[in-house]
């Protein structure tokens, strides 16, 4: 109702995120503080704003960083942590994360951040975005902290209820590998698939198909297949993407999470046990803050929906200002880097393949090496 | 061949564990200097060790401290990590692992401690030892380090490739209760089911009906269901007891061991940053110990096998003598406890539950409450 597109179009060449104001844990004040770390650090970002305008103008005008920066769409409904996502899909039209979604799908915005319930928004963004043409299951990838030079791996799908079979987790190796090209400009990623051992003889009968579908595709998608990983190498350097089905990556990644979480925890009590450890602990503030950066879970949050037409990113919904400004960059990034349009081509791509198995490195597919 | 059950069995009242020499990555002579480090701290130990003779008794004869404490099985087979459960089982007949269950199997010994192939094992364990009437599945527990007063969570199952139906995991949680009342002294301990989610809609249809059944049998077995928790509870404080299936299971202890791995790695090149950083770690030394005694995974090695008749530790197959030494300790507290007796009849009981299902909480299995 009271869009500003001229004034967030200025200057010429902004690009422009849509943002979900409501549905995380904190409130749409940690979401504004969050756009405003994001406006300073990036001149070139503008936003839309989704949810009660009444509310969200008062907490944008005490930002002088956002002036001119952000167009606003109200909507008074909320999509909460309890909403079923099939419920949200045929009532959800009043929602902000309904409203942040349209601004994607109509074009003005090149990418969309939620903080809301996870399971929700991907049933919206189906619904509304559509699924890119070939891609049967959208999957969520996550950046994980690694020992690989990059410093990260991607994991996907860390979407949890769905259950995958091959061709699905085919598609996951396809969309992680692009994913991973862009993202984190590895020309030629290391794909790994998930499983309880490296053997080839292990694990379920999805994932022994999926091991040689995987295979057959790696030279034609310029992706080095590396086999079977293990949990262990989720944070390891064997690959640079984990392929596993949501459920799976799921409890993975909050098992992680809880691991990091326990050994701060315990690290502060330890540098709290006596006068002497109390004193290395001031002079170890720096070496420990350098650690605490680098684990960080909130440089690293958000998570992307892949398979989509248009770019989700999924923020943690328990994010602070920080996390929702790195979940920003993330849209940003990707937004600016055309990653949508190469992962449509790669996927389109390897539709062809599919379509032609008799010569799965097709002279079609080597051309797109890039993607 | 050359047993001396007298000399081991002496003095009256030490408790023989069964030690597989073989199979682990580092060799028999790791798994020796594991039983040196256990006969030294507990005098009420003695061993059965299977291997090849002539290799074991040398390094036997090299620490005075297993003087008279051990006597030798000799199998010149080894079940190694390539090897397919389904081969051992059938061919399986000379190699040490199957000597070292006959050994618990025939009653000399209390308890059995291997750090072979799980899958292996597992098998062999089944097929010698069987099942405790009213098990379908067997489940491996492992302890996990929390924020909880005990210090550590049970998790089960993590045993790798098994599905679980909603009737294995109440077993689990039956199972998984009577562990944690014998082994870490909770006398109502706090069950969790996995899942991506804590609300109750979550999660695949086997989760659901689990947590029915769960829910019914709580008060009659004595313990307190929490319902669904997530990744980031396994090393929490919400539950004693993490309940999954055996993939789910194993890919989450190995994320979380990766994580740990690497956050350590982390600490260390942060301290050797700088001279300053360097210099806060020597004075912060005591408290990075006192931090690694608390989550070193040699501490708490040793997978248990649960719904068996008898008692087997899996040891962790990298594991060192540290690690072989408190998988020993681990068998050793189990058959002190008289734990596969007191699950025995958990288990019995709630067979007599599972008949009598119009009163779940029926006087029978109340009187069972301690076990």
């Amino acid at each position: 109702m009271t869009a500003q597109p001229d004034q967030i179009g200025t200057p010429a060449g902004r690009i422009i995120i849509s943002v979900d104001a409501m549905g995380g844990d904190a409130g749409p004040s940690v979401v504004v503080a969050g756009i405003a770390q994001s406006a300073d650090k990036n001149p070139d970002i503008g936003f839309i704003l989704h949810g009660p305008e009444d509310t969200l103008r008062p907490l944008v005008a005490k930002r002088r960083i956002l002036d001119g920066r952000v167009a606003f769409r109200d909507s008074q409904d909320v999509v909460t942590m309890e909403d079923k996502p099939s419920q949200v899909v045929r009532h959800g039209k009043g929602t902000s994360m309904w409203s942040t979604l349209e601004s994607v799908r109509s074009g003005e915005a090149a990418g969309a951040v939620s903080c809301g319930n996870t399971g929700a928004l991907m049933a919206l963004s189906m619904m509304r975005l559509r699924k890119l043409p070939g891609v049967n299951r959208p999957a969520i990838a996550v950046l994980w902290p690694s020992t690989n030079p990059q410093g990260f791996n991607v994991m996907l799908d860390v979407g949890a209820d769905i259950r995958a079979d091959a061709k699905d987790l085919l598609q996951y190796a396809l969309m992680g590998a692009s994913y991973a090209r862009n993202g984190l400009e590895l020309m030629r990623p290391r794909i790994g698939l998930l499983n309880v051992g490296t053997e080839e003889h292990k694990g379920r009968p999805e994932l022994k198909e999926a091991h040689a579908m995987i295979s057959e595709f790696a030279e034609a998608a310029n992706f080095e297949f590396v086999g079977f990983v293990e949990g262990g190498d989720i944070p390891g350097d064997k690959a640079d993407v984990i392929v596993t089905d949501g459920f799976t990556g799921n409890v993975a990644i909050k098992t992680g999470e809880g691991t990091a979480s326990l050994i701060g925890q315990l690290l502060r009590q330890a540098f709290k046990y006596s006068p002497l450890s109390r004193l290395a602990s001031v002079l170890a503030i720096t070496s420990l803050n350098r650690l605490k950066k680098r684990i960080d879970p909130r440089r690293v949050n958000g998570g992307v929906f892949l398979g989509l037409n248009g770019t989700v990113v999924k923020s943690h919904g328990s994010a602070d200002a920080t996390g929702v400004s790195s979940a920003v960059k993330l849209a940003f990034t990707l937004a600016q880097s055309g990653f949508a349009e190469k992962l449509a081509a790669r996927v389109a791509s390897t539709v062809e393949l599919t379509q032609d198995e008799a010569h799965p490195a097709s002279a079609d597919a080597k051309g797109q090496e890039g993607q």
